[in-house]
């Protein structure tokens, strides 16, 4: 159920029996050469939208621009300040509360947003309105990732390539893949400077790459695209199933023992 | 161009170009029995994409949750406080100067927006970052509005209704167009009770109306949000390219006297 | 009864039976070259205080500084931040409520105030610590200054012009009277270049005036002064008598629908 | 010269030739069953003006409510938070500096406010916006205070009843001068309990005396008030001359060694 | 019992009967050519220890870094801003209140920050967290001070200096004594200059001394320095006796009068 | 050189010829029945002292209290909120830039520290403050560690354990370790129901262990611990020297493409 679209006539109901939300988050900011600056929050919006739809949890409205300064380099990066992002997210968040929500799922689609939104999820259940977790899809399918790319990235690569040929193509420039691959930085793994005797030393994508992106795009298809989708899409929805099923009480913190 | 679709190869020459952005906002909150709630978020975007098609000029992705408390009481509406609004918005905005852009336009359709849009405005024309100004639609065509619709709202109005009928039509439940005139307020101007000898005295939409709607809704129809967007989109291409002629001194402040 | 004049022994019984306060705001900020910069705090410190008197009801101290960056191209005007001017005039009133009471009138004479004001009245009743509304008295008597005047300004007009005149007529300037209409902008409402298809396009008041004043001062008597100050200070009284014959719950937020 | 009753024109000489401005501030607070709740703004605002007059330097209206949280269980006394305060104060003398101020007299008389406002002048001189310092004026006259007072208080003692016996003789209840004295704190210095080996331990006004005041009230007389008066605006009006006369460049920070 | 020593499960008995911590906090600053920069919070360090050994009350770990704007010319001298060190020692204070802890002594070494600290106390005492003092080791010794120093300081003075000789002496540059009184200010307390027809107009070290320090730094001794420790060390064990013994209301704040 | 020993006449040649600093952070938490609470700043202190004693660069006092929430349930775990603590080292950190100190290692020994230091290092370096990174001591290592232990936690694991009993042997509790170990998490890479679905779903220590720490402790010795510490210790050496040798310009953000 996506929340957009609906009256509050029509959400009444599910306020009455439920009280879970995916809450989609993403980015806006340059993904190379190859890919639209919307990719983030496209597919966080894409996963939320479809898990929403396979298990009738609420949806709600996307959080398209997050904490992106490590991308400013590179023409029309958006963003906010870490602390401005936490504060806004929190805001939402807390505000869901008032409608009965007790558990939210950020659907994130977007590095850089994944620690505030582990802060904010502390935030909220220290203070007991409720309880938040961040999923990113990747994280969830991690050895089908390995299986399908040999570099999968992770920013701009194959991965977030082959989502969106499959989610919209048109928005992909296929015919710059070898253009991203070779201006990028292929193996980030195993390059050498981003880490100095265990610091890590850069704070800016620019500061590691000619282009923005990492690993081999032209090993992306729309049909990896789709297997990534339907494995990450499920797993989500196995998420919401779960946290469903969790005692209110569980979710809270545990007393001081 | 609107900048979420775009790669930053493909956005290079704008920022080289030309200084303008267009940033929609909205709210996601309640608009009736009739209408989604997510009936301003879609009309800003809508706006502000259209102005975008027509002009040349940059649009970027929409914000769309918004000030809202006011809406509260009614399933699913979305807020986050005024503060937090104007932060995330300060930010996004100043950091939008980073790539040169020293002019932006709100497009906004939530009144709710409009006192921190314009504050925030202020602090970034203080600060010489840049000048933005708030647009609201119907603020641009008030003598049209008049003429179509005898109650026209505001809120939840035959005046958005049109709107929504024309731009996505599925997502009015038209057979609720009575129910929202007969629960709601039909004539907020002439209304007693919401002013009392001169102080504003209601701080919610529930306080006033039963639905969270104003106007006559059945006075709506897909044709009038056709005239209304086309008048309308024309006002904010008119303002785009008023505001695009400006000299860059000219928009900061004027010196001490 | 003032607040300011009693002692601590002698307020015990009005805390005891009463639970209402008026707390008068202004500026100090540029009226033109007739007016002194006082002109908008003791516009709301006399009705305060005449309201108090003849209700009985507790009138605090004045506000005497508040939300005028839009004047600060002339000499002297005085502000501070918005943010700032919230948090003040919030935790002042906050700690009203600490003594039992529960419903403000913030008496206010500049329009600056007005947005800041109406979000600590929210933050305030959302937390149901106390009800506070604006007030400013010209809002209170709109049609009998529309009979009294043809150019009634508003900033530093001949609104504000009489009602100096009345209360403190030493403090204006009337052989400068004609100088401030022709070096002010005489018709605001119809000026154009305000407001640009739609938008509200200035920030400061140097920007539309050259003296920094609106309308028609030469029409200002001491009589029109003192004929507003006697309905609007009534609106006043009654706005108060109102307010406290509402119930307490009334005033808090209704419930989720 | 005081700024409220001057208009825009009317300041400009001084703002070309002048960069001094005096700052009066107080508190609204109880000061015992004889003074009433203005007693610090009045006496401020009182030195500030005088000193003004006799000089020719600028006088800002008056910040009447301070930090007073310490006197909160006593009827109608009125506060705000320390950071709060600091913030008004910060953002208001900030602004002073855009019309060229460069050195502000903060003319206090509530010591509830000293410290708060030593920080906001560290502020002001660390980021070199301009330079500021707090006055108290019993400060500036210790000995004659000594000299004329057994148990001169401090807070609502004779010291300050003398000077509101002088400044506005109708706001003291001298009928109960006795009262004052024999429900308070006669001997405030060497009052055990106050300290507890070393660590002061009390809190609020309320943990030490009864009626909230402490000294010898019965002891004060209008001319001993105007004695006070005379010798300390005099101080003021030396430290006005002498704070005019440094170099700019002398009231900024020193160099790192 | 110091904590930073035990382990969890040893802490659990402590918890279970007591409720008193003493927190020492003192700063890193200069301290003239002869003392380390650390030794304020040697100092605090070692009085907070001394006590929870003589006591048996737990001793936390000691803040290091506070408020020292004021020496910032001097090479070396670390510090933050006084609000960011009163919402560190705020949070950090607040959350001992978790694990039961409702009276804290701060055992502060460093002036500077005597008044955030009073502030703190103040914020969780009035939100009634828990009951918080200040004390510095000088003041629970004024006339032993008086009795062994003719100059004693305060900062870098013999007092600190014969402290730190005794904690640990090879800290002290013992061959630069005459270098820190000569270079220094003796005779503080009859400085012209520093208090101005009493305003206090002096913001850094800097201003008033050339090389930082206070007071005949020729007159410390190891021996002065015991005896000086012995004394206040019980003074402050002392104190821990007499704030253990007091009931946990009494330490709220009280009710309205 | 640690800062703490010295004067600032000592310090004066340093702040001539170098602009390198080591700041220790690290936490005071639980670390389960066998470590004391003081463990990650103990290490990080020793790891900054060394480094600074072999290379000469400077060493500043350590901040004992850092990031800690998650181990709140155990008794003693001191804590500041996040954003307390980023505004804390953020001051802190921009205070050295004032002697001249234009890069900074964090010598960091506690996880929950690692973003927030990380962010505030971003704030440092987008302002051009100056350039800070982070380091912890078992990032610079994991070949070694995964070759030492079999089970190495990370939390109280027996990495930590073998630090400490090299460092400060009389501290850990040698006859607990069979405790700390069956009473902990011992294989925390392969345990169920950290992660569930991609969602890391905890926050709290004790949502997944008994005890608080994780790891075998049993295979902890003071010699593994001087081997790690060694292996560190050089590897900080070399980050020192590294950074100490990058030109100023380089560690800046990079221009806009």
């Amino acid at each position: 159920m996506y929340l957009g679209d609906e009256t509050w006539w029509d959400l009444e109901d599910y306020f009455d029996d439920e009280s879970l939300a995916l809450v989609p988050l993403g980015s806006t900011e340059q993904h190379g050469p190859h890919l639209p600056l919307a990719t983030d929050h496209l597919i966080a919006e894409a996963f939320a939208r479809e898990a929403a739809d396979r298990t009738g949890y609420l949806c709600t409205p996307t959080v398209n621009i997050g904490v992106s300064p490590h991308h400013k380099q590179f023409y029309g990066t958006m963003w906010v300040d870490a602390e401005t992002f936490r504060s806004y997210i929190e805001s939402l968040t807390r505000n869901l509360a008032y409608h009965g929500i007790d558990r939210v799922i950020y659907v994130n689609a977007h590095g850089g947003n994944v620690d505030p939104l582990r802060e904010v999820g502390r935030r909220l259940r220290d203070d007991e309105v409720l309880y938040a977790i961040e999923w990113m899809w990747d994280e969830s399918i991690p050895e089908l990732i390995e299986e399908v790319f040999e570099q999968p990235g992770p920013h701009g690569g194959p991965k977030e390539t082959s989502l969106i040929q499959y989610l919209d193509g048109d928005l992909v420039h296929d015919d710059r893949l070898t253009d991203a691959r070779d201006g990028g930085l292929l193996d980030w793994e195993n390059e050498d400077g981003v880490r100095v005797h265990g610091a890590r030393t850069f704070y800016d994508a620019v500061d590691n790459t000619d282009n923005g992106v990492l690993g081999d795009q032209t090993d992306a298809t729309a049909e990896k695209g789709e297997q990534l989708f339907e494995a990450a899409a499920e797993q989500l929805v196995e998420l919401c199933e779960w946290l469903d099923a969790q005692p209110a009480e569980d979710l809270m913190p545990k007393d001081h023992r």
